[in-house]
């Protein structure tokens, strides 16, 4: 049994757990969220001049705005939709980057049930017109952070629709994607990936 | 002196009138606004496998998010953004496309109050990257758009800066932009334009 004295909910120890359960990637303790991570990586190349890529808004349909006098318009009901596209985008050494960031509690597959369609077409798309594609998974109990090349993914996807497993296994992952490091800065850097992924095929 | 029986407002030629002066583009009386034709162009280029192109959406500060049983959840409060990148980007024939799409009803200039610091900071970036950057321009009352290249945009965008007018010429924008006329399908053809543009530098 533990007390909460001073209406302390947690002690140090409890926080830590709580924010694995909430999927923080703990860098040295410094806790922050795969999304989170994935905007200072991003916020990192676009102040070091090395790529201009940012995270799309979340999509909403407006349906009631008030504006009240002397202050901003506030929306008053709203919805939210569902993305056609991916969440991420932008451009790196002349090259067009469309990516998807999805994260999962299991140890050992990729539930495809993350992704929609409409995101595998576009990426499909966009990859016939040349850009690069691809799929970041946090495993987040694992405190593991894959790149998936969209070429991989989209097998696995028609494995699925040609009545195969609805998952891709962690195995099969670690095989055909490309781990990304943890480090200080920048936190997740996943277009080293990409070069690395280059060189190797070189 | 109109008489409006039956509770109706306008006559079919008040209607016209109240369209243009909202900005409707009318191509042989469908009517329809510059987002709009911006969108259908797009939808045309991404059913036609010719561009993938996708206007970005609003963002909007989420405050309040009610979950009411068996419904899905409606946002309660929320503001507006300001949006820190242009509205549209996307991946034309393996080439980055970032733009914005202004308009005014100005006849013979195009304020740069219209655009913010923060958009042309967001251009210099893509373009250094090897973006292809550039505005649209929809001088409504005249029922003109232009494409302007970014490269001309930030010259006049120096010139405000160094104290110089605080808008671009008309006749400057015939000059340095390129003139898109108003088609059928898709309805705002501005890619061709941009071949225009590479065709006449080589």
């Amino acid at each position: 049994m533990v007390n909460y004295p001073n209406g302390k909910k947690h002690t140090t120890k409890d926080l830590v757990t709580k924010q694995q359960k909430h999927s923080k990637i703990e860098y040295g303790k410094r806790g922050m969220s795969f999304e989170e991570a994935i905007d200072k990586t991003n916020h990192y190349y676009i102040t070091h001049h090395i790529a201009v890529i940012h995270k799309k808004p979340t999509p909403v349909q407006i349906v009631k705005v008030d504006y009240p006098m002397r202050s901003k318009a506030v929306i008053k009901e709203a919805y939210f939709k569902t993305p056609s596209t991916t969440d991420y985008n932008g451009i790196y050494r002349g090259r067009h980057i469309d990516f998807e960031a999805k994260e999962t509690h299991n140890k050992t597959s990729f539930p495809l049930q993350n992704i929609h369609l409409h995101q595998i077409e576009h990426m499909e798309r966009v990859a016939k017109q040349g850009g690069i594609c691809f799929l970041l998974v946090h495993f987040s109990r694992l405190e593991e952070v894959y790149l998936l090349p969209f070429e991989r993914l989209s097998v696995y996807w028609r494995r699925m629709t040609e009545g195969g497993r609805k998952s891709i296994a962690l195995t099969e992952i670690k095989n055909d994607g490309i781990l990304i490091p943890y480090e200080y800065q920048p936190r997740l850097d996943y277009l080293a990936a990409l070069n690395l992924k280059d060189e190797s095929e070189e």
